[in-house]
């Protein structure tokens, strides 16, 4: 892992990404690109999207190679800052060296933190993880193996509060950026999350807005349904309604038990969820309206 | 279309269709077989689902070869009748050549009765289409220029009981089988639906459960789902809450809006229509606990 | 057809596209934005790739509204020229009230010509059909029923280039900008080949590079492929050998015989064949190294 | 793992399969299922397909439960040893508590080996693992970190008999019914392929027959392919031409380069062998005329 990441790291040395919502009218995108272009960046992916050109939003993301970027970084931010003062945007520039610090909550069944490990691992998710909580042990032994720090956090409907304020304490001390729900059962306060608003990733086993809420299985198989999916959402306080990210399915049929649906449904969890991971630390994703616009 | 027709009727001139549902038990399958022996039929296919081999249900299709078919007919029903007795089964008995006679109901969107008449026109739909009925007159040239009968009846809220009685007659009249919902943009009131319990076909622009009712795609697109769905289902009482048949879906993304998801959306309706009508015409679909097991 | 012609004529009136290609480098972007801004053009779609920031290639799509473009064609066009000439840009600006002429070749199979003049007559394929040419009689009537002139050119190895002659003599005539292979079961010379470079798409009923030639279903079932795929691509003069727009799979089983794979064939056919042709028309596509980049 | 084992060999206990290829004729089912029926077994599932009804061939699957197995096991053997007899049956009798001994074969690549120990730890691969080889000491602690035995036998082009030898040896000593190749970039010998005819697995990672052979991924970037494809297929002595069990897809676009179609290939290599081992060991699976019957 650390080889892959040194080398992604170094391939990317002076790559930036400027990710950008504001109010739609001419000359954005000049002044954007000509902004790159003063500081001899040269933009290597670009997309945009537009809602409507009178009066609607623009959104873009821009993937730009820019020599010494390192020594620029103050001074682009800076400059950067005019640009986005005049034209009201949002904006985020992040450099592509400097990984994200994810944290895993997990609960009883795996599959999912194992995929995002494994993948992690292959170098096909470049990001740090600085540690794994679970209310539960049973991750403990895998989690470990990767040099990956575990806590045990008890946490219940009963001491939700208790366990949050420890959880949140770790999270602030670790630098976390982003919080991956790889399956944790349990549901958060709006007070944690506020504290990471756009940064919790959940993974929901149904097809939303099929089936919200507990035991989306067991009610797929009472109603029949000949596909049955999984969809990635960030975190918001309206239960399984925050934005969705990403969603995939898969066929099933008669012969199909409960149980059956819930291996089958493992398989396209785990794949979602670390797409749209994927997505969020390549700053792929802008949240506008409910929604995702992913570029 | 004629000459689909007859070398279809020719080439299936001796064969026969066994679709039972009974309470499991050990034997079933040997008295079914040796009855299909005795009569030297031989079995070109056949597949079968327990719901539990202790106390459970007993589902069986079986399509079999039997020279002389035609001449054995009623020796056959009676015959059966008493394996059919003793093992408690429902059940029919069915003879290839013995085309289905399909209405089919549609309002202003056609692409589903297009797909129907198109395939159907192929040979890939082997039934009649002795009618079709629209509240409608926009489809007439089109269903006309298939030599079809095409009946407009006006039909909505207010006079949903006559519209319905002239409905029934016509269908009585025609011998109808099957009645396939094409779009058709009515609700049906239980009297219609009972008479033509587990025959009428309805296609609803939605991955079902999410979205029942009204104006599925703009639902969507309020929500933002990556996938859309549509589902056919045999029509109950319950507004888009009978026995799902089948259900497809295709990728969206934040570019598309309500019209495109509605473009997208007719793709898979029309396809999903027709593979639910092709499995309920080859007898391949039995319904059970509110869902269907597909053979 | 007219009205939805005439609507999105009017409510694309100051819609333009650029489409270039050239070699990279920093500052490529900020100047033909600036360019766009220059004249009040707003940009509402970009999408851009680079294969490599260092001496590679750049791509880039805008899609912009420009008010009063109409009065402006030859401003931009001969401004742009400039900016071209200095970036060694291949580039086309296209006006999207202008619509594409698409002739559509057709032999006996017409499923893809069917799709083809539905999607165009639903509003959903925004081009002008002038004709339709076809080396059999069969597609007469449904093609005439659009209004659209058909012309029988009988066409087949003996005589392909007198045929060539008088097809080549007809899109000319008709100012044709693309031709579209819709199942046209003729071998095109190189010379009609280099007249269309890259204007001419066909649809190969097989996932290539499996299958590249003649009856890919029956070497398909020969093999006992578990999925069969069609494959839309420019036509270059080696056999199947043209880039890729588009492809799509279906799954099958060893009980579809060679008649099924055709028909299953032919759902993914027709609707693989309408998005390439979509997104020509749409100038999502540009040629590079025998590959298509789509945006 | 050993309590999911235990669990289903429990539940499992009386129930036996029967898989049989013959010519096709009238009274096979009627022979079988009176043979079943006559020792108190209960058919639960049953799949059956014929070539052709009159001088084809005849192939089923039974899946039946039957009190006591254990032991008539010796007298159900010999008593259908008759029936297959009169009927010139090929057919396998096998008893679901006995589980497969699988042999897993990898080199350096490790995703489809940890897809399939992970899948087999969660109870969803239900057979035994006795041992994995490798040419490659790579996945050794991972191997052994489930407690299965890992041998390194290294292997390549000048060693191939010895090595096979070693491998042979191995694989008698531990009664393997079937070798699974995870990956393997070895070719094996036309003796070692005759030892397990029809009972080693491989995966390929192209979407065969496109891209038979060293290399698919560079060759399917080369070609410019919107699709890319994983095969799982029985080994024979031709390369790549063995029975395709199955085949999965994923699409890619012009952004991908020969790395990312590896890493997405991956994803569908690991779940297009774990399926076809399923069937495998499910006895899902008939060989005929180098095609599958996958019931």
């Amino acid at each position: 892992m650390k080889n892959h990441r040194q080398a992604f790291q170094q391939d990317n040395k002076n790559r930036g990404r400027l990710l950008i919502s504001c109010p739609d009218q001419p000359g954005i995108v000049a002044a954007v690109s000509q902004f790159l272009a003063n500081h001899q960046a040269n933009i290597i992916e670009s997309s945009q999207y537009s809602t409507n050109p009178e009066g609607g939003d623009f959104f873009i993301r821009i993937e730009f190679e820019c020599p010494d970027i390192e020594s620029k970084k103050p001074l682009l931010q800076e400059e950067f800052w005019k640009i986005a003062q005049s034209f009201s945007m949002e904006w985020t520039l992040s450099f592509v060296h400097d990984l994200r610090k994810a944290a895993i909550f997990v609960s009883k069944e795996l599959h999912c933190l194992r995929e995002l490990l494994l993948e992690w691992e292959n170098g096909d998710l470049m990001m740090d993880i600085p540690l794994v909580i679970s209310n539960h042990p049973d991750a403990k032994d895998f989690v470990e193996s990767f040099g990956i720090p575990f806590v045990h956090i008890p946490a219940n409907k009963n001491n939700r509060q208790e366990a949050e304020q420890q959880q949140l304490k770790l999270l602030e001390e670790y630098n976390i950026d982003i919080i991956i729900l790889a399956r944790y059962m349990q549901i958060l306060t709006p007070t944690f999350v506020k504290a990471y608003s756009e940064k919790i990733i959940n993974i929901h086993h149904s097809f939303l807005p099929a089936f919200v809420g507990a035991n989306p299985y067991a009610r797929a198989f009472e109603r029949g349904v000949k596909i049955i999916g999984a969809t990635s959402h960030y975190v918001t306080n309206d239960l399984d309604e925050g934005p969705i990210i990403e969603q995939d399915i898969k066929r099933v049929n008669h012969r199909d038990q409960v149980e059956d649906l819930k291996k089958n449904g493992r398989i396209i969890e785990r794949s979602v969820l670390v797409r749209a991971v994927k997505w969020h630390i390549d700053d792929r994703i802008i949240v506008y309206d409910n929604k995702t616009i992913i570029f």
